[in-house]
């Protein structure tokens, strides 16, 4: 049992959907529909399927076993098969003789790994609309939020932190939408049988992949995808891009709660992220999650990226590498987007150390503002090598750029104080941030 | 110089385009688009703009002063800035301030990154097209031909070789699909400026932004994309499924060519894959190239989804490792789709070998048709009890299922010595080859 | 809970040295030692200790409460020193101030995955062990079965088996040894405190640490490794590789085992590999396992070398990702370990069928034999010329290349019939196998 | 030609041993030496080795027909060959038929590959040889510079600086002792002929190797590699083992020179890092350069183990995939390296900005101090409760957890003033710091 860190690094709802059971469950459900389906097209006995459904049930399963069976067979399907054989059996040994009739190992697994996925997006695309609508409020709420913009970690200019949460929400935007298109294009039935040409069905594999579609409310693929393995990788893929776009997020979360910084800090709970020999410290829970998932993530997608390459009709090993890779990339994209809506439910955003902080290069941040404007007045290269020096000097001394600037005789022929203090304001430097906000409220 | 393998993991004309004078060309284009659009929306100088667009030649450009000063600022940005301006400042000291006015050293970078992309995506587009069109051919071509399908590397089930062609027509029309959506949605133009504001281009950021987009022919996006690299990593990762796809089909190939095997062969060329000392040899050079991409492709991906957490609004070192790393997945994926296209034009395919493999196992893999017409007469316990035995008895004494079963008296109460023929017959277990076929064919 | 998988890719006992309870024992082993060194040195009370010792027992621990606290400080050792201290404070509220005294969580968590790691490389060494022990069987037995040589799964040259064995043991032998030098190097204490510096033990932390060394058998580093993890990085690189030089094994046995080549085979068990509709079929069990571990684990090390550059003295998510990553690289090193011991305990060679594939070029894999030997008699050049020739006539004619030789006036103008039977007999075209054999025999 | 970042993710010099002219070298210092040593052992015509030694010059050979005709036989050796032929074939055709007796293309390439791998290593540890040296010297100039300790960026406790330095060196020093391992252990010999069994060389196969090995300065292995890949695969983990410790050193001075942190700066140089329209800033230029480098290299790594379950003799793709994998590898840890030792030569450190940070918390970092020391007169319990209610009004007032101590009337029963100054003093709390550097000054 390894369950430590199943709250931390996961959501735990999520987690549940990927259990042996639930798994075996979704294996259950393949069974059935299969029988239901084959007996309405003909092909297997009516009373035989009706008893196959009666008899997919989870009691009839014993799980131990399937652990201590999976190394003969190499996987899971054909100890499952036999005891659900023995449990028809024990009414009839004929019927028994039809479960997973003309299907293969692979048809049952990735049909209900297609299930458990479906669930799984589901429930991840629901945290990704409350992280979406917790964003937008933040966003909405720091339109005139000044804060400095850093590139290197060095202090750039000025942005409002409304713009920043607008970036972060753009490209989850561009994910959540992602997410929408695997539900709708990649969990499809997988049907075909031992090498995919459905042939222990007569003639009606088709119908009977119909059916069962209907009956599972999955898609019915234009031919079996044993060996074709991108639609999962897609799923990996998208997921790995947004655990990339939640860990960007952390990631800025995290920069700005350092303790020279303190901009930002992740919502205070009762007895988190505390320390009791160090008082002063509140540990980013939650960056910590999102930012060790994010470290994992990228090589758990090449993994599935890896195994494309399958061989022949039904692949050595490739398939095989996917079961628990896909399954940690769904739980940890899960995980970290819920800890996104944790981090983002209550953010704490401290304006004043922002406005603080944006004075700490002593106005330099704003010496683009001075040239630019006393280009107009005296030429480009000038008005450059005017501010150039004046920023040395005002960093050789340790005093204010403004406090240079406004002794500076040939800018006051130009500028008055008032102009000057204008040019030092964060709130004239912040460009478009409130239009580029707009448009990304436009892609909501 | 390292060029020593452009030829063979690589197409050559995807390589050129990113060649050190093919980036620095599209860096001078976005140059003079950007002096264009400032100087239609009276940002700049119209004459500034003029001369600037004039200058912005190759010619203009020393490359190998580029790589020298390259460390001084940590992009290729800065010594291109300081020879652009020194070539317009000889003709106008004062316009050649108006370069590159109110951008960043990303903006000129990502953009020209991005026309690089369009151009080798198009390049690549082209390629996939015709490996679709040559895989159509085969399909069609091979709808009859029988062959044993594999699973985990052992014979299963008969299939036909158009059949296998189709799953990997399946998944590469997907791929294709995925590559058009790159082109229309995640190619766009890169314009903010120190922190993505936009705010040394006063209130005139966006119309200079929609000018540019007309002239290089790119979407303008909602905001700036400096530290939300999804729409690259988006690129990799659907260019890393491509790989994967491809080389699934190399893989298939590279198998089916063993000298046991000798189904299929890549087409042979005068001088190619051949061997002075072992002259029964033919190298599979294509599949070679091909199965070395796919293993360095999944780890650049991974590369790309690792740098997704940039920091603040320009981030440190995760830009930088995508230049090099998304250039290579390029290359790489192109020169797959390429080598793809040599292979599958004029693949030979030995259909009397792929006849003689079917009988390698002396008919066991038809054992399961024998049981299944056997259970309409005898119940399914029994049919499968004596397939059961003659597969045991067939194996021990080294000779022909059908033979056994033709000599067993009870078989021969029901079926006639042609009925058995028929259910050794491969062509009466593909099962739903050619509906497969056909129904790939509808996605086309 | 997920354990459908533990007993195919993993190794049963090595998994439950990962599973939670074993983790917290040896928590609970560090925190007693840390009260006895601490008392031994007078830095905390000896009664004190002592009633630590006594409670440190996992009965004092509720695991679901561990799981269900864990992301309030974002690592399991926050509630694990709640619980024992509650455990201790029931008996003396005083004493239980002094658990964990001075320690951090990263000492007690990193200081126990070192136990379990020791454990687990143990156990791991054992079984490869056996394996090399297999397989200098294997390699003496099979010193003179002839065998075809391959390149890129082309004939080439004949070998033996036993030389390929050889190849399969050196490359073991190499990370036998660097397991063995992991466990002499890698598995150190970590006794730092809060940022690596002892603060709160007054000037006895060195010796605090050398004692509770020699209490849980450890060496005491020179320097506390919070943010140093290259020697788990180092433990995660070797057992990369050695995946790899087992995963190799398995990729040759893999393909050995296609229907058509069948020369060696996994040995068959009751039960094991078999397929009731396709009776046939022998499934590579343990190699699809082995496979599958090979495409898993170069991501996960690679997620270990992805931590290596935390931040500061105690890293944000670095450490974190390391938890299940560097669990996982074990699990799967000593499954594949595992399943390298039962393939090769009664691996089936068919020395026969290796002779029948030899033949399959009809002689042209002898066909530099030839020309070598004629070099002496004609030169160069022109026995090159003949023997070129005849192989052309050979495969136009579908005939023995021996056959064609045999009636070639000018051959037979040097050689003997008798000389040319010795040069198409495969024993006198195993050049030094016996010799590199010997040799790799050397290196046990 | 994609050179543009030669200079900035690179070091120049192991760069140009990489260039195809330098790889070309090395394959005709192979082929000379194997005629000679062939020639010794009279295994070819002395006359024919001597030829063939003097063609062995980089004149002969056209890199441009290489690159045009490599895809033909799937690696440069072949063209390579042709053209070497030629060159001694114009002046003897018969001593041409003795250039590459009995090797494969495998056996030039990997001992090529080797030489180059010699080369670079042996730069590379000069550089780590100075970067040592020079954080040795940096380590002891900074033994009594207080900064904070940081955990998950946070404020923690005080360490010195010299203490960090020390972490940083101890895992270069593992580091470097590996490669000194590599250098000793992993550059060997590659002779094996086609199949590795050198079974074209009569029995003089091991006596030609021993020669080689002599002339090219190589160890003989005990087998021939072609297929155990491990041995580079070493290479490539041990670098990126290097390259994450130094990124560790580049992850650590880029966020302390954070502008709000201001503690450390890479040394300026004229012109470097600059940006002219934001003066305040200067670009972290080596850090973003390893930091790039760090995101890089874990994902080739494993593309490096990825290849180790090579089929067969002579892999398909697995080896193909080494080419440029391990040169970027190699050369990318050369690069970190190189930027290393730019930035720890004049690194910049401002103690009075460590001094001003370690204020930041106003006192609450030396709480547990408090505590400590008021254990001893009052109980661990009240100790604790008494810091701990004062830290919350230090914070909750945002004054000096120092004043509100000294004016506690229970504190004050017990320590005088200078006692409270003492414990507020880093100096005081920064323990073994010292201690841990002279042990690893002892690993030196």
């Amino acid at each position: 049992m390894q369950r430590l860190y199943e709250n931390l690094f996961y959501s735990k709802p999520v987690n549940e959907l990927f259990e042996d059971e639930s798994f075996i469950k979704h294996m259950l459900r393949f069974e059935a529909a299969l029988a239901k389906a084959q007996a309405e097209q003909g092909l297997i006995p009516d009373a035989a399927a009706k008893l196959i459904g009666t008899c997919c049930r989870i009691e009839n399963i014993r799980i131990e076993l399937l652990i201590e069976q999976i190394a003969l067979g190499g996987n899971v399907n054909i100890p499952f098969i036999k005891q659900l054989t023995q449990a028809v059996a024990i009414k009839d040994v004929e019927a028994a003789k039809y479960i997973h009739f003309g299907a293969t190992s692979q048809d049952v697994m990735d049909t209900a790994t297609v299930l458990q996925l479906r669930d799984a997006l589901t429930m991840m695309a629901n945290d990704l609309d409350l992280l979406i609508k917790q964003l937008i409020g933040i966003m909405n709420a720091h339109r005139n939020t000044m804060m400095i913009g850093r590139s290197f970690k060095q202090h750039a200019r000025p942005i409002t932190f409304g713009f920043k949460v607008a970036k972060w929400l753009d490209a989850l935007l561009r994910s959540r939408k992602h997410i929408a298109g695997l539900l709708q294009n990649n969990l499809v039935l997988q049907l075909g049988g031992a090498v995919g040409t459905l042939s222990s069905m007569e003639d009606k594999g088709l119908k009977i992949a119909e059916a069962m579609g209907k009956i599972l409310d999955l898609k019915v693929p234009a031919i079996p995808w044993h060996s074709q393995r991108d639609r999962f990788a897609e799923i990996a893929t998208t997921l790995g891009i947004l655990q990339g776009n939640i860990g960007k997020l952390a990631e800025d979360v995290n920069l700005l709660m350092q303790t020279e910084i303190s901009e930002v800090s992740e919502p205070s709970l009762a007895g988190k992220g505390g320390s009791s020999s160090m008082p002063h410290k509140r540990n980013p829970v939650g960056c910590i999650a999102i930012s060790a998932n994010s470290k994992r993530m990228p090589a758990l997608v090449s993994t599935m990226l890896n195994g494309l390459n399958g061989d022949h009709e039904r692949a050595t090993g490739h398939w095989h590498a996917e079961w628990e890779t896909l399954a940690t990339i769904v739980k940890l994209a899960a995980g970290s987007a819920r800890q996104a809506v944790v981090i983002t439910n209550g953010l704490e955003v401290d304006t004043n150390q922002m406005r603080i902080n944006l004075e700490l290069t002593k106005g330099l941040i704003y010496a683009e503002n001075i040239s630019l404007t006393l280009t107009k007045h005296i030429g480009k290269s000038k008005a450059e090598e005017l501010v150039e020096k004046s920023c040395r000097e005002a960093k050789q001394q340790g005093i204010h750029l403004k406090e240079l600037i406004k002794k500076n005789p040939e800018v006051m022929k130009y500028l008055s104080p008032d102009n000057i203090e204008e040019l030092f304001d964060p709130k004239n430097s912040i460009g478009l941030c409130n239009d580029f906000i707009n448009r990304v409220l436009n892609l909501v």
